[in-house]
């Protein structure tokens, strides 16, 4: 038996000797690696926070302390510290253990995360919880620096920093967010002082370090500030300093005795404090340490062989078709060579969307802001303020956090940005703090704002084009994974904005559908007829302003009406679809709605997703047959 | 002729001499004293900023040269330097000049504003663009100390620190956001530092001041950084260091030949450069220098009295009635004095929301956070995911601030937060940028919120009650102004979630409403029963979930529906009640909704823009008998 395999808890971890735990980190890294390499998962984040894990376990009591893991997807040694090995095996599978940290999952996931740089504020939250409460219990936030690069955590670390709150940050410093990482802060965290060099210019300066009782490493005597001002000017320190943190650090993020020390020591304090730790992306798998970009989040590979992996731009599983993600890269790169208003703007994803060649060949038109999208949006409001054309690339869910930069500094003035929101609908693996569901929604009740999804990857190609010539705020939505295997027609006219596409007409019901699922559509259409039905197809390709002379010319002909998008239902397509219906009193129609539930979407494959959640072919053939069976 | 009165652009300006600055500055704040006098708006800032515009306009060149004020709530000055004086008459007024900066009011607005912290996002866009199109004049971002506590200021810090454009940000630093400001960084930056303590402690390190060229002026010599690291260990600077701007000051920013040779040689720089001004709030007007939370945004005033003002929560001219604000504050303190789990939560703005005597009697238990809305919410879930039950007070138009954060980090989990948004709906004077009019819709599409909104300040108090009571996110939405002078009813029983009221019942037409139209929906009934018709008024109360039985128990029997909301029409109110119809085959109704068509809201008072907008009781009776004279 492993030793891992001996841990359900804490206390059995506690029961191993110090000199255990490397082999225990070994075992560990070998499960990750192991597990990974047949599920796909986020690799490198993971495998260089083993040790970090484990010192965290072995000093600290969960759940009774509180461990917030920011974004969760550097977790897994966590989860198969906590009871969770045997589950293991179904990381990111349907109905298995999700691939963040996750409330639902395990009493020691101290908070369901998904999105990068809430920890700090969610730990505060808890924190402050705990002392009304009169809870001594601690409170352990471990961020990224990546995630540094969200204004979310200088929040977070304003108020916790201005509190007497007992609160434990820990700097997971690897220099990388998904990407190599970006902005002034990143630069800064890499000043790494050397014990040496800060001997030397205390000598200089001729100030003495004070000693420090208790403390059994040397290292950690020079980390610990004994001059507030003297050492700040010179590491990183300085900056949450600035923010009223005790700083400690930078240390090795992988010498198990070391960080055990230094957490047991900062146990001890209750006020808030910040541990610096160094560690290195993909740590223990030489080709993940190698291409920590992308091991990141990576499919299937094969650990023998490890090295070379295909590029992460190729996704998809038939070579043949490329994915949504490589048509808008490849569309980019025509684009911009004929237009030099375009300029492509990124939230930290050079790579996942599809901009990495686009970056190498347009270095100076590609901005890549970190993991910052309320900036990204305000930064492009500013750059089509001034005749250019912003691109900005972020996916769905992230685009979440950028709503009411989009509402002012974009649509108040009509500002001519684009809107590319990759993974739009069920993205699969990541789940519910990833699928872009809600972005329908979320843009339409804003005025100024044109929306549209492509029902394939030639119509990607024609609508970025077309947004690009539209003077104002315009969006488009497509999907994760491959096209639909379509040609792509490199010189079709753009599209007249807000008209859409009448695919077959019809008398018994009308299907209307945006996006990818127009195939459903389509493919519900051929049964439907095959059954004698006479049933309409229309590709909405707007969902905002909507098709309103095809939509109603169309419904006037029938009395069923099947809207579909894979997205919520609430204020989604269909909803504006029934305002486009009421509003010019078409009420002889009966509408049925498929889309997503009022419900948060699990994880799982993307196929399944879509059958369980009712968003494919049989769940418009069903909604159709209610109508017709009705009528 | 004043000399203002002479001034129609920079190069009026620059005719005068420096000597007559000052004298120029005495009659700009005598215009704003008078004018906000009659017309309220916000006084303190703009009176803090007087130098400081006219030293900008005076040394740089607008509008080739760019400068982007800050929610511009401090543009006063500004805007009657740039040709609006004859119209500053008409500030805040409908039709008038807006009380922001504005693009489409005038060129030397260079980008439009009203929420915090996004100058340095939008200043470093237009700086990139710039660039790219070789334009080599200067952009001016403009910041106070109150924005440096929301992230997207960060966001933008950390991009502009890494790039080598040619960008000035202004720190204008009064100590203050709208109330006194908060956090670590606030107390940061107010460690002044004198020349003279600066001098001494450069000797005692033996280390000497470089001599600097070209300048000419000692404070500055010792505001500008000669030793990197020396300076930056004592200083603000060190934080905006951390970002790799180059540093300078702080400087007393009223005194204008300063402010002009330093802005002369800060115009020679073309790297990412900041500069620290210390302004008073409410300069050159005692009343406002003595309360400038007051005088922040004010009503219309007596310039000779000043002093004494009234309780800024005291909006309502009707002294009887209370705000709905007020009754939100008071019954906060009735139901935290019985429940320890209630905890309040604001963003800046403890007296805006209502809760300044709550946290006078609850000090442990309020939580103002700055202008982070974004962390107010995540910091509010993970309070209530240790059994606490958080008030998020935070005004509509702001709330879009944290909308990734709600759905994330208090949705998915179901967390117990209530969400109190004030200002929902027409706001007034402040115009496009503060509206409340998207609440519904970005909230709406959220699995597990409820969201509800009063009809008056006494079903207010019984929502809040219920929302306490209730185990899940739930909004409640109410407008800024006073209540309808209903009697409050302290000990009703709490609302059954997702419950109506009937309050008519009739045949001929339903009216469906929700809020404060209610009662516009009420006046609307009472004229067409007077001419005879018979008219159902439902008060929906809750948005999400809809009251199903109700509404279609009622829609039953008519064949006419009018939805009334204060809202955007996309994907709000009406149209979840469209969806409602739909999923339930009530398809032999015609329905109207009244709300906001898809545009934004201009400013001026909440009654005119209610009827321009045709969101009022004229309005309900309209599309009511668009219907009756169809059928």
């Amino acid at each position: 038996m492993s030793l891992l395999q001996q841990i359900q808890n804490g206390d059995d971890l506690k029961a191993f000797s110090r000199d255990e735990l490397p082999i225990l980190a070994n075992e560990i890294r070998e499960r990750i690696i192991s597990v990974v390499s047949k599920t796909g998962g986020h690799l490198a984040s993971s495998l260089g926070a083993v040790e970090l894990t484990l010192a965290i376990h072995y000093v600290f009591n969960l759940p009774v302390d509180s461990l917030i893991w920011d974004v969760g997807h550097q977790a897994y040694a966590h989860k198969l510290l906590t009871g969770r090995d045997k589950e293991f095996d179904t990381l990111r599978s349907y109905k298995g253990i999700s691939g963040f940290t996750k409330i639902s999952e395990n009493p020691c996931d101290a908070f369901t995360v998904g999105h990068a740089s809430t920890s700090i504020s969610a730990g505060l939250g808890i924190a402050s919880a705990k002392h009304l409460k009169q809870d001594r219990s601690k409170v352990i936030s471990v961020i990224g620096d990546g995630s540094l690069t969200a204004g979310l955590a200088y929040e977070g670390l304003n108020q916790a920093g201005d509190s007497d709150r007992d609160l434990i940050v820990i700097l997971n410093d690897n220099d990388m967010s998904i990407s190599p990482n970006v902005g002034a802060i990143s630069s800064f965290l890499s000043r790494k002082l050397s014990a040496h060099s800060l001997q030397s210019m205390r000598k200089e300066f001729g100030v003495f370090l004070k000693s420090l009782p208790g403390i059994g490493d040397d290292v950690y005597k020079l980390a610990k500030r004994s001059e507030d001002s003297f050492k700040t000017f010179v590491t990183p320190g300085m900056l949450f300093e600035a923010f009223n943190f005790d700083y400690f650090g930078p240390i090795d993020g992988h010498r198990l005795n070391h960080l055990i020390d230094i957490l047991e020591n900062i146990k001890k304090h209750d006020e808030p404090v910040l541990l610096h730790v160094i560690t290195t992306k993909g740590k223990g798998y030489p080709p993940a340490e190698k291409n920590p970009v992308y091991y990141h989040g990576v499919g299937a590979f094969d650990v023998e062989t490890g090295g070379s992996p295909p590029q992460k731009e190729t996704p998809a599983p038939n070579n043949k078709i490329p994915s949504y993600t490589q048509v808008f890269g490849s569309t980019m790169m025509d684009i911009a060579a004929m237009d030099e208003r375009v300029v492509a703007i990124t939230a930290a994803m050079p790579e996942g969307t599809g901009l990495k060649g686009f970056s190498e060949k347009f270095p100076h038109r590609f901005f890549d802001v970190g993991i910052a999208e309320q900036h990204a949006v305000t930064f492009a409001g500013g750059m089509a303020s001034r005749g250019m054309r912003p691109v900005v690339a972020i996916y769905s869910t992230f685009m979440q956090r950028a709503y009411d930069q989009i509402l002012h500094d974009v649509c108040i003035d009509s500002h001519p940005v684009i809107f590319a929101l990759d993974r739009g609908g069920i993205v699969g693996e990541d789940g519910p703090t990833h699928h872009g569901l809600f972005d329908y929604a979320f843009l339409r009740n804003i005025p100024n704002m044109t929306i549209m999804a492509p029902r394939d990857e030639n119509e990607l190609g024609i609508m970025l084009r077309t947004a690009v010539n539209h003077d104002g705020p315009i969006a488009l939505r497509y999907p994760r994974g491959p096209g639909e295997g379509v040609d792509i027609i490199k010189d079709a006219p753009i599209l007249d904005i807000g008209k859409g596409e009448c695919i077959r007409d019809g008398r018994d019901i009308l299907i209307l559908a945006v996006g990818r699922v127009v195939q459903e559509a389509i493919k519900a259409a051929d049964v439907l007829e095959q059954e004698g039905h006479s049933v309409a197809v229309i590709n909405a390709r707007f969902i905002k302003p909507l098709d309103r002379e095809l939509i109603l010319e169309t419904a006037a002909k029938t009395q069923n009406i099947v809207t579909v998008e894979e997205h919520v239902l609430d204020g989604g397509f269909g909803s504006a679809v029934l305002e486009l219906l009421a509003d010019n009193d078409i009420f002889h129609c009966r509408v049925r709605r498929v889309g997503i539930q009022d419900t948060f979407v699990e994880h799982g494959p993307q196929k399944i997703l879509r059958k369980e959640y009712k968003v494919d072919a049989a769940a418009v053939i069903s909604a159709a047959k209610e109508l017709l069976n009705h009528g």
